[in-house]
């Protein structure tokens, strides 16, 4: 099985991290790291990481991720990088996306009439591209998948795990990276932060987060 | 506030990315990447991450940040590492672990009479460094803090931007990566995975995790 990640300047580091943990340990799977160019992609919060081929060497794959950015804008005006989602889309088997990843692949086209979520500060922007926003951490549409902020990567890959390599091995990983998590606060949710920390947050990521 | 992690050859991306994503968000933080020296640094799963700076160019820093590795063992047996450790903890605030990162410290010596924890596969392999294993998923002792296995480095981080910057100010970072878990599985520990399932994962990580 061959899982492809869209790698791009300005990229939220974990957004590209979580699922790519999870599906790196399963055995058999391949994992294709693919920019517009290969070589050292400088994430937003700075670490630089390195994709090692260029979209076109790799024109397909059975899942398809797509991380988010606190300013996606890039990517959703660059017609090669639109072109090769359109074009791995055609074959895959799931199309997937974390956070504004989402945004994405609206600006491919591949959202109409789907069901979709994003990060939560930019929810509303998925109706441009013809997607009914749900605010869920996970959303299923077809073999669309799209994961909310950041973190909710991680759930993501794991349900598809399960899905595709059945779920002792989705557990097993679970459990190797020992992910039984312990936030220390109940607001990593709009349902559950109060309203003092949803305008903090807002004002911390306002001047990045864009859509 | 000055927070360096220290990278290396094989370690796992995700004890890494997970507090650097979480940290990276705190208004004010600087952040050091640190290697033996700068440049590419492949993970255990594969994906290179840029190291910028050479472990003498970062003689301190208020939190210290070890990331663990399916194999730690090349850090734990390099004295320049080891040396810097115990440097930088010196004048540490906090001296942090994520998984076997703990057994990194614990060969640079500086977890003697401690309590710590590490990946639950080889918890016990902290004795041999004079510390006592604890099964929990952060633990403090004074300023050593230790997580358990990958994951646990979010909920780690998360806890100490509480302590250092304020309740309001971690609940933002908390609530801007969307950290409202649900993972598809209660197996993400040892106390709630089913035999088989710490079977299968013992069989999947034997070949690559050692102490």
């Amino acid at each position: 099985m061959d899982i492809a990640f869209l790698l791009y300047e300005n990229m939220t580091s974990l957004d590209f991290i979580g699922p790519y943990q999870v599906f790196a340990m399963v055995p058999g799977a391949r994992i294709h790291l693919v920019a517009t160019e290969a070589g050292p992609v400088r994430t937003d919060a700075g670490v630089r990481i390195y994709a090692e081929q260029r979209l076109e060497e790799v024109p397909r794959a059975d899942i398809l991720v797509v991380p988010g950015s606190s300013d996606p804008s890039k990517p959703m005006g660059d017609e090669r990088v639109l072109s090769w989602l359109r074009t791995v889309d055609e074959s895959s088997k799931w199309t997937t996306s974390v956070c504004t990843g989402s945004l994405i692949l609206g600006a491919a086209g591949l959202l109409k009439g789907k069901r979709a979520t994003t990060h939560w500060m930019v929810t509303d922007a998925l109706r441009q591209f013809g997607a009914t926003p749900v605010a869920e951490r996970v959303v299923f549409d077809g073999k669309l998948v799209a994961a909310a902020g950041v973190s909710a990567g991680i759930d993501m890959a794991l349900t598809l795990v399960a899905k595709e390599f059945g779920d002792m091995v989705a557990q097993s990983v679970q459990l190797g990276i020992e992910y039984d998590p312990a936030p220390p606060f109940a607001t990593g949710s709009l349902r559950s932060a109060p309203p003092a920390v949803i305008e903090a947050t807002k004002a911390m990521l306002q001047p990045s987060v864009r859509s």
